[in-house]
């Protein structure tokens, strides 16, 4: 296998135009390391939206920005119908991988311009029209919480209160977007469908050598925003019994969070902290407080609601047997969903049609799907990921991999357009 | 008892004074809680900076800003000959009291400014000259590491790695002290002794109800520099069994420091994890790095060297535990050091001719006149601390108890203008 696409006889010249297009967008933000830095609205992220707007555009494709700074290449064919839309995400983790998000869009872009030549030949008739979606990011890494552009999108989160998010540095969502000339007024395309490919981000395919992973359903999630206050003091005047130290006892809250997976079959559940700030975070000041955020996921909504449980009165112990206070909150459950039987289906018949082995699969990760589900039946595909790792810069999905994907995709879409899975009512986004 | 110095029918004129200029200091960067936020060579640290020199200027003191910011206000009356200094710091901790460091510095003029009355009425006749200082940097919550001022005077820093040294936002001592307008150009004067006087912090003399604590040797300290280098993955789609988190092996480490005490015995040492920086810091991904800062102290080199080794061992067993990596270097090692016990007596025979009850105490913390101990003859005051408190918005001393000490440090430092502890050579500054 080779990485960069340049050289694959056995390929063929629009899927190496696939190739070069990939490698190309990889660069933006490129990192020594192999991976990509392009949290949502920063400049980078800027950059790979100009890459999108000018492929479109030279296309013949009409791009929109709505007012989440997600952005549509859209091509309307059956006039007044609503659109297919296929797509995922270019924004990235801090140091994340080249594949995460930006293999869809681009898969999405190569898989709607072939649907729309089929059209335009007269080869496949429309129901719908059609369009490529980089939805506004995903990653929440610099914008919590994640899969933010999608969601509002889908009626889940509220457009105002996500514009006045902010990141650590204190900077708005709304003033980021507007900083890289992203906060559009365009009305979103109406949805009718959704279609989605994405690299695995674990070692199921791999393992069992399939091509193709159909997604059934998604994980249930919750995260829990942990805020351990102790009492500021000297980390040499101070007698170690008159401490009230935020970080000893945060300590231990990580350590239980780690440890609560293990009251459940193994890989039954997840758990992990990810985002830990100690104040006032000086070598000579024992630390007034901690602020921390856990993420719960099962495929089981019970495992995580025990798990929840088995947590809080640990964390109570904690901050009794330390004398100090440690508030726990809720938020950004994720219900556990399934994809439309009809269409994990249709998906495996255009994998099985392209001579390729598939099997079906539930994902831990969330995504833009996921959220697209709950409005608009969607499909969700995987590619197989090397070692199954993902979200750092060694990431790696192999170029005849992202290839086949894209072949299935083209032949998911199409069947959309011709209107498989068509609601009975069409949808409009809340954008 | 009040807090603002406004009401004190029993108190002198010259001590109101001091009292009132101790509590307009305390305005500059006040915190809601009472508290002051002027960390190193910030907008805050700039204006008491400017009230010193303003306050010196106007009774005829000549101010001088040494090239790591160390400002001294100088009173020659012996041509030619060294200096006494008496001072301590005008900077805080992040959210920090409004008493460490600055009750030193603003107690140092009113003493000075008496001594310097009692000689030029002929009371006192002078042998060394004498000026206040107002060190820069002495608590490190910006630029690591602490008591830099007056470790570049003394030279034990290097004044232009000392310069280079950035904070969190990458900002240099020389450019954050540029834009205040503190980086200076002049010689600093050489000195002959020194004399410091400084809250407690910690509940040795409220115990015992001593008005005084006279310091005859600072606690042995060194600091532990720990990076744990695990591998940033994704937190819903890794499982438990494929990850290496840093923040995980972190918590293990912070735990081991902060029971690494319970091998001595009782309040034999203090440690403390105060810094402790997580990378990438996104909720859903899991962490890479930890970076963090360990400080020891003991009156006992041996614990400290004991309990540094128990450390090692363990954080390497937690390295093994975890299949990731774990460095750790030593740095900011403060030797155990003795005050003159020439210098000792002398505060002993002060404080009794005041009135005032005394004891022989240890510092726990860090001073500058640790560091001018090195070089010159100094002597170590405390006052007491309510509840031994400090580093935080609660730290509290009363007035009274502020104007016993300045009554010592002014007789103090006539004694050591008149030659008393004189050194047989005068010692330069390095910076």
């Amino acid at each position: 296998m080779t990485s960069d696409g340049s050289t694959h006889s056995h390929i063929a010249s629009t899927d190496r135009e696939f190739l070069t297009d990939f490698h190309e967008v990889a660069k933006i933000g490129a990192t020594p390391a192999g991976g990509v830095e392009r949290q949502a609205a920063t400049p980078e992220d800027g950059l790979t939206r100009q890459w999108f707007t000018a492929w479109a555009r030279s296309r013949g494709w009409e791009v929109r920005v709505d007012g989440i700074g997600n952005q549509f290449a859209c091509w309307e064919c059956v006039p007044g119908a609503p659109y297919v839309l296929v797509g995922s995400h270019l924004d990235s983790q801090p140091l994340g991988g080249r594949f995460d998000g930006a293999y869809g869009v681009i898969a999405a872009l190569h898989a709607a311009q072939r649907v729309r030549q089929a059209v335009e030949e007269g080869a496949r008739k429309p129901v719908h029209n059609l369009a490529v979606v980089n939805w506004f990011n995903e990653e929440g890494g610099r914008f919590a919480p994640s899969v933010m552009g999608s969601s509002v999108y889908a009626g889940l989160f509220d457009r105002e209160e996500m514009l006045q998010v902010r990141d650590l540095e204190g900077i708005a969502v709304a003033e980021a977007l507007a900083a890289i000339d992203q906060l559009g007024t365009d009305t979103p395309p109406t949805a009718a469908a959704y279609a989605e490919i994405h690299i695995e981000q674990g070692r199921i395919l791999e393992r069992e050598a399939r091509d193709i992973g159909v997604v059934e359903s998604s994980w249930y999630t919750q995260k829990l925003d942990i805020e351990v206050l102790g009492e500021q003091s000297h980390t040499g005047a101070t007698a170690m019994a008159d401490r009230h130290d935020a970080l000893v006892a945060a300590a231990k809250v990580v350590l239980r969070v780690h440890a609560v997976t293990q009251n459940f079959e193994e890989e039954a559940m997840v758990s992990s902290v990810g985002q830990h700030v100690v104040e006032p975070n000086s070598p000579i000041v024992v630390p007034r407080r901690v602020h921390m955020v856990a993420d719960l996921r099962s495929s089981s909504p019970e495992i995580v609601q025990r798990a929840r449980e088995i947590l809080l009165g640990e964390i109570q112990e904690i901050a009794r047997e330390h004398d100090l206070t440690i508030d726990v909150n809720d938020f950004d459950i994720r219900e556990k969903r399934y994809f439309p039987a009809e269409g994990v289906e249709l998906a495996e018949k255009a994998a099985a049609n392209e001579g390729l082995s598939s099997r079906r699969i539930e994902t831990m990760a969330g995504h833009d799907s996921v959220s697209m589900n709950t409005v608009v039946p969607s499909i969700m595909l995987f590619v197989p990921s090397v070692d199954g790792v993902s979200h750092c810069e060694r990431e790696f999905t192999t170029d005849e991999d992202m290839v086949r994907g894209l072949g299935v995709l083209t032949a998911v879409a199409g069947e959309l357009v011709s209107g498989e899975l068509a609601p009975e009512a069409p949808w409009s986004g809340k954008s």
